[in-house]
């Protein structure tokens, strides 16, 4: 058969534990399309738009932690997934890219569908591989099993990503009506077995020399998805050690009892006294971005003596301007290996018990004043994100849409108590263009119950992550619909301006009903606090029905409970 | 003002005739969003879907046959706008894309917002420029005018197309709540004095030479925007010479009588025998690519003698695989020429009447075959998209959706009684993700009623084309709704593969009801042949009301429909 070596390519991807492809409708990529619908041990689903199938197979990528196959056709539908890989890159998310072409020597000769995909994701793709485009000599066989072998154990090296492979096609694409597809027995894998990232001697020595030399230790989480054995890692290290571990609610580290959630919130309203005293002189960080601007506004003004940044592989980001070491290794090693670090009951690290409690009287401050905050008054957007956070059920996905949403979040924190939530949200780039996909894609992948937040503008920009044929009964959305984009109220500047309305805010009347018609999903509405109770509850019935909770309010209201909020932050000082 | 240099820019597009802005809400922009919307000569108008916005951009560049700007902010939003500006690239449409930035420095930084802007749009724009982002040196300020004035002029040469601005802003993004944005009295504009693309002495000697040597003369045109000074320069050529001019729908040369409008259908049908005697010894080609596929194998396999191409400037498409001779001329400067030169009364010359007779002996047999074809048994929706061209109103806009509704409408042509009726396509790409935004474009930019022809994937697809606060009251969208992508069951391959439903036609289940609903657009409906002219009637009644016409078939009947219609021409031959 003729497209025996791209067939081919699905059973390499079935033997490398690739398990689920995405695939979008049409012809150029029908030899791609037939090599995964008919392997059996691949799952593929098709969406339509190329946009939001990007951001599905990212979703699915971050729930199994394994790169996910996405295949498209020729022309813009490429350029369609884009904004999905550019997320997939700066959130470290593995997904290989099968997009079919024309041959080469059809590009910009006015044939349909032709663009120049060679290199197209530019600096966003681990690597590009341009598939050869006639397969009879040995030497493209081999190629392509190559190429599609090295593209997978890149997508999966750390720091994980996406990889782009484009595969030029020459008709007729189809094989006969009644041929099968069949896969090779003798499929080439290359196995690729994995640094562990463990601390070297040298790392060792260097870190116990001078660990005790610090005695205001502070770490600092970015984001990461669950991990236990991070978790487990960071558990012997806080029975061991006394420091402040600032996380913020993307970092997924809510369950161990040490973290500092609120950090966002006091930090916007701390004196500059007090946040002398925070300073740290090591500063320990890992994970990707942060959320609290006002966290890294902080880091960035009182900077550390030295700071730490934990990562296995890749240049560093410089978040805070004054990294001094770069640790490659994971951050389980370290915090593992820390643990062993003898700590003596010496007055210097009395000094550190001291520092962590100035850290932890104003995270308890801060809670207090949040727990008091919410409960009369209208109901405004935040006392509804706070509700539907401390009722999560266990072992659901929470999805966090850009950029309110995750916003309000980040300021209540998830309990400890909350048990096996992930919490996931597109900070790579902050878009607002793929969050309901992605959390489509976390359903689709874990079937576990998943809760998207989402303002209206993200919700209809990406509407069409509903526009397909699979169910998706676990998917719960609270849609705060205040007809516009908050953040550019709540954020200094526009606001002041006379064009916030029509060209920040950018006001859109659309309601969900309509959509929730269309797609046959559940319209709770809620209107009032009296209802609050009984819409939450229906809300969080997994009965097997999709949901929508559409919450209207207006602009002005949010904006207000947000700086009541800090005013009452603020204001804890002076008691 | 620290900003002066930016909100300087808004200025000179005016003074460089640059009318509408396309926006989009961001904060990063904020420079730029204010420059534009307080300019008193700029038309300003924001889109949230970037996608979308693109596309409505590209639709009213075409109008305006002038360049539109594109403002959007830093992140995903820029790769949302990729579809669009591939589009722009290949159909030489003049964008200016102006995309903020974080300031280089702060690029993989963990800052929200924040990719590799740089380059993004790779070989698809003309020309990439990066804004300094200090203003302070008077080199920056002479940078930024110059780069400006450059990429408007550049955006305008021949072939047009998009050029790419990528402008980093520190922060402050705003000015303060009372402060007026001014524009300088003095911002310097170069202007470009352009070539007129006339024939030159050699030229006109060569053409001059061996015009008398070709007796089998044809003319095929691609797709291009209504051009008046062409259709003049034809009326002079066919009052001189005899030679048939093959066009499709989207070549907006109906009004000219002499046009083949039907050589897809026929040249389908048409017996080896006959393609040979159709075969050109010179062919004469301009303007874009071809819808026609059958037109396209016609001439790879009947090759002219000489084929020239005329193109006023950039690398020719050899489409045919026959290029001889490039003209770098304007075709309306070539056949203004060629109808100076004398044609005698002779032997020769008589050849090429009767090769034109054999061109219009087919084009008359489609056109009767065409004519009685329709008008009985089940409505299918190439009958209707016949009724609706055969009744457009003067001076209407015709946008041809991908990829089913542009072949259906090349099918049945556009007769030339029909006056001023422009057709558009995005068929430099054929992409079916901006069709309805480029519509809805096409409509913001002229006032004239405009008609969408478009299948029920592409219009979910680009759903967000309606998602604005701007009324386009004379937009009428013709939704032939066979729930999935018709054109993987008409052409060969798909429709015999088991996937087909699933992986290629994927069906899908909207219909236009809850749409119209949600948008406040009449919903007609046509389920009869009995309701079509009362329906029609009401559509095409242009009272100020958006209206969708929607006709659901299934796939089956619109494929027979399309079968017995090649049977019937492929019989017309047997009579």
């Amino acid at each position: 058969m003729r497209f025996q070596p791209i067939y081919d390519i699905a059973e390499l991807c079935a033997r490398k534990d690739v398990t689920d492809a995405v695939l979008c409708p049409g012809s150029r990529c029908a030899p791609l399309t037939l090599a995964f619908t008919r392997h059996p041990h691949i799952t593929p689903r098709t969406f339509s738009d190329e946009r939001s199938a990007g951001f599905i197979a990212l979703g699915m990528a971050q729930q199994k932690k394994n790169p996910v196959v996405v295949v498209c056709t020729s022309g813009t539908a490429v350029y369609n997934l884009a904004p999905a890989v550019a997320e997939a890159w700066f959130s470290e998310t593995p997904l290989v890219v099968l997009t079919a072409d024309r041959p080469s020597e059809w590009i910009a000769q006015h044939d349909g569908q032709t663009i120049h995909q060679a290199e197209i994701f530019g600096k966003h793709v681990k690597k590009f591989y341009q598939l050869p485009q006639d397969y009879d000599h040995a030497d493209s066989q081999w190629a392509i099993n190559r190429i599609v072998n090295e593209a997978i154990n890149l997508a999966r090296q750390e720091p994980q990503g996406p990889v782009h492979i484009n595969a030029p096609f020459r008709e007729p694409l189809y094989p006969e009506r009644n041929e099968a597809t069949t896969y090779s027995s003798d499929v080439r894998v290359m196995r690729e077995h994995r640094n562990a990232y463990t601390l070297t001697d040298e790392q060792q020595q260097k870190i116990r020399q001078e660990w005790s030399s610090y005695h205001n230790i502070l770490i600092v989480a970015g984001q990461q998805h669950p991990d236990e054995a991070l978790a487990t890692a960071l558990g012997s290290f806080f029975a061991k050690h006394d420091v402040p571990l600032v996380s913020d609610i993307i970092s997924n580290l809510h369950e161990g009892g040490k973290s500092i959630r609120h950090a966002d919130l006091f930090l916007g309203q701390a004196s500059e006294d007090l946040k002398k005293t925070l300073r740290p002189d090591l500063l320990i960080t890992f994970g990707q971005s942060l959320i609290s601007k006002n966290v890294k506004l902080f880091l960035r003004k009182y900077t550390p003596k030295a700071h730490w940044h934990l990562q296995p592989e890749g240049t560093a980001a410089d978040t805070f301007k004054h990294v001094t070491d770069i640790f490659q290794t994971s951050p389980a090693s370290f915090f593992g290996f820390i643990s062993s670090v003898q700590q003596d009951e010496t007055f210097e690290n009395q000094k550190q018990h001291n520092y962590t409690k100035l850290w932890e009287v104003e995270e308890r401050r801060a809670q207090r004043t949040l727990a008091d905050f919410f409960g009369s008054g209208d109901l405004a957007e935040m006392e509804l994100v706070k509700e539907l956070i401390d009722q999560l059920p266990e072992h659901s996905n929470l999805h966090l849409a850009n950029s309110m949403s995750v916003r309000y979040a980040n300021f209540i924190g998830l309990e400890a108590r909350r048990k096996g939530i992930r919490v996931f949200s597109n900070r790579g780039t902050s878009g607002i263009d793929g969050c309901t996909s992605t959390s489509v894609g976390h359903h689709l992948a874990s079937g576990r119950p998943t809760f998207l937040i989402t303002g209206d503008v993200a919700f209809f920009y990406d509407r069409n992550a509903f526009w397909h044929n699979y169910p998706i009964p676990g998917l719960r959305v609270l849609l705060l619909n205040n007809h516009g984009g908050l953040i550019f109220n709540v954020i200094d500047g526009p606001a002041s301006m006379p064009e916030a309305r029509e060209y920040f805010i950018t006001r859109q009347a659309l309601k969900a009903q309509k959509l929730c018609e269309e797609f046959g999903f559940d319209h709770l509405i809620l209107d009032s606090r009296r209802k609050l109770r009984n819409v939450l509850k229906d809300f969080l019935d997994l009965d097997g029905r999709t949901k929508i909770l559409e919450f209207e309010t207006d602009v002005t209201l949010n904006k207000t409970v947000f700086d009541n909020l800090k005013l009452k932050i603020k204001k804890s000082y002076e008691l």
